[in-house]
């Protein structure tokens, strides 16, 4: 069985000085009855949480000479190609033609080495494994890794110690990377909600069948949280601690993101603003006094308001 | 002789629970030899520091029956507004046509009677002075007027209570409101760098003729940055305490603004990367060992990328 605190700890030594320390604020202007905790992790190198995944895997292997390589339709591309030229390690992503201009910019910042792939995220998949095969690159999994959970359970191991008061902390699903690491961090501490939208439901359909079950993907985060089947770490910390699990529409994600940008001038993408969501539109109604917090996980927006 | 410190403390009470504490944070990501901390005081409400002077006039004064009335150019306009909403004042705004549809929608939204005067600046003028004159409203200036600098000078203070640490720090200047709480705050306990653009420089023209004089007004940060003269409490507190002003291009900070959303997702406006462009673009060279901060201002961009 994972020790997970001691893992997490790890963790947070090895990207300390790599990844990005994201400030917190507390709001009252969200249109909400309550006060809000937010974690600004869209502030992270990249644009999401997913930096710290990628630099606690990379610290903590034997990377080959081949470097890493990664299939991305964004985010953890991203992510796996800053690590990689920060730790001085090379980096080939494989990006679907379809991810978009904006996030296709955002990779090639990275330095990385980067192929647009025509089709979709599984033609791109395909390319990356036989990189992987024939030259022996190590490949990073966006979220169904124990390096990768661990990684992304720093983000709550580093609000706790920057004095999050919340009874509930509210936090968005994809693949279940970063709810996989703050259920692992927060062992039963504080409740969970798993914020999903109802388009891509991969959490809420594993929990209703017993055990993960692919999922149709579409909607305006699934290049983001469109992953096609729940994480089994994920999944298994979910059955353990036990999270509460709730849906949200696309109309509700885009509210949020406009209250997010209206409010406090912070630009998400729309997985960046689901948890909010979750509040905004009533999905979850927290109890009198209950104190919340949402994990604002995502900030690449599409069209690049600057590029 | 004012108490500077008496008077931003009393500010500081009274905007208690109405302005918003903003974050703060340290990034290595800007391309620069040195970490940088950085107050992301444009998440304030409606985007700029300014709801902090406008809160402390306003809860500080007898506020007339008539309410308030402003003229502005957007930031200062959009504070007014907020903050006489928030406390149940009605506010009378006034503002040219040439703020453009960002701005004007920015105080539309907070509630306040907006009328857009076709004209510039000084037509809008004309029109809340008219209104002072013949309602009772009040008008609460922009820069130049005791209050609104203890309003202001709440964000140093701020800033060092969240652990600030460095020996300088770096604030754009456009009428001096800022810069004047900032200074009026530290009474020389850190080096103060006025950062301007090169093209609306109030407190450079005035250093160098002695006095405060006007200047011709243009350039990217100019509906922000953009007074004609330094404000007369922020001359004499930068000739008391002493401050190093630079310029800057209006490339160096677009170049900045860019810096600050590629690398930390932070979409401000022109005047909100100012102060950054000074040591991106050179302008401003640290010594070897010299910490330094960044103001980050405003951040209400046109076009709105959600409008």
């Amino acid at each position: 069985m994972t020790d997970w605190t001691a893992e997490i700890d790890a963790a947070a030594t090895r990207i300390a000085g790599h990844a990005q320390i994201t400030p917190v604020m507390e709001s009252a202007a969200l249109g909400l009855p309550c006060a809000v905790a937010l974690k600004l992790e869209q502030l992270q190198h990249t644009g999401s949480f997913k930096a710290r995944g990628a630099f606690n895997t990379l610290v903590a292997s034997d990377v080959p000479a081949a470097g890493v390589v990664a299939a991305s339709g964004g985010n953890h591309g991203a992510a796996v190609g800053y690590a990689a030229r920060s730790l001085g390690y090379p980096a080939r992503i494989y990006v679907p033609e379809l991810a978009g201009p904006a996030k296709i910019a955002l990779i090639e910042r990275t330095g990385a080495d980067l192929t647009v792939v025509p089709g979709e995220y599984a033609d791109a998949l395909d390319m990356a494994r036989r990189w992987e095969d024939e030259q022996g690159a190590m490949q990073i999994h966006a979220y169904d890794a124990p390096a990768t959970v661990a990684g992304q359970g720093t983000v709550m191991r580093e609000w706790e110690a920057q004095g999050l008061q919340a009874d509930t902390v509210l936090i968005a699903v994809g693949g279940g990377g970063l709810i996989a690491g703050a259920l692992a961090w927060l062992q039963g501490r504080r409740k969970v909600v798993a914020v999903e939208p109802a388009t891509c439901n991969t959490l809420s359909a594993a929990l209703t069948a017993g055990a993960p079950v692919d999922v149709p993907v579409s909607g305006v985060a699934a290049n983001a949280l469109g992953a096609r089947r729940i994480g089994a770490i994920c999944f298994g910390l979910a059955q353990t601690h036990g999270v509460t699990s709730v849906e949200v529409t696309d109309a509700a994600i885009v509210d949020a993101q406009k209250r997010l940008w209206q409010a406090h001038r912070l630009l998400v993408e729309p997985a960046g603003a689901t948890a909010l969501a979750a509040l905004t539109s009533g999905a979850y109604t927290p109890e009198p006094g209950e104190k919340v917090a949402v994990l604002v996980c995502g900030g690449n927006i599409a069209p690049d308001p600057l590029g």
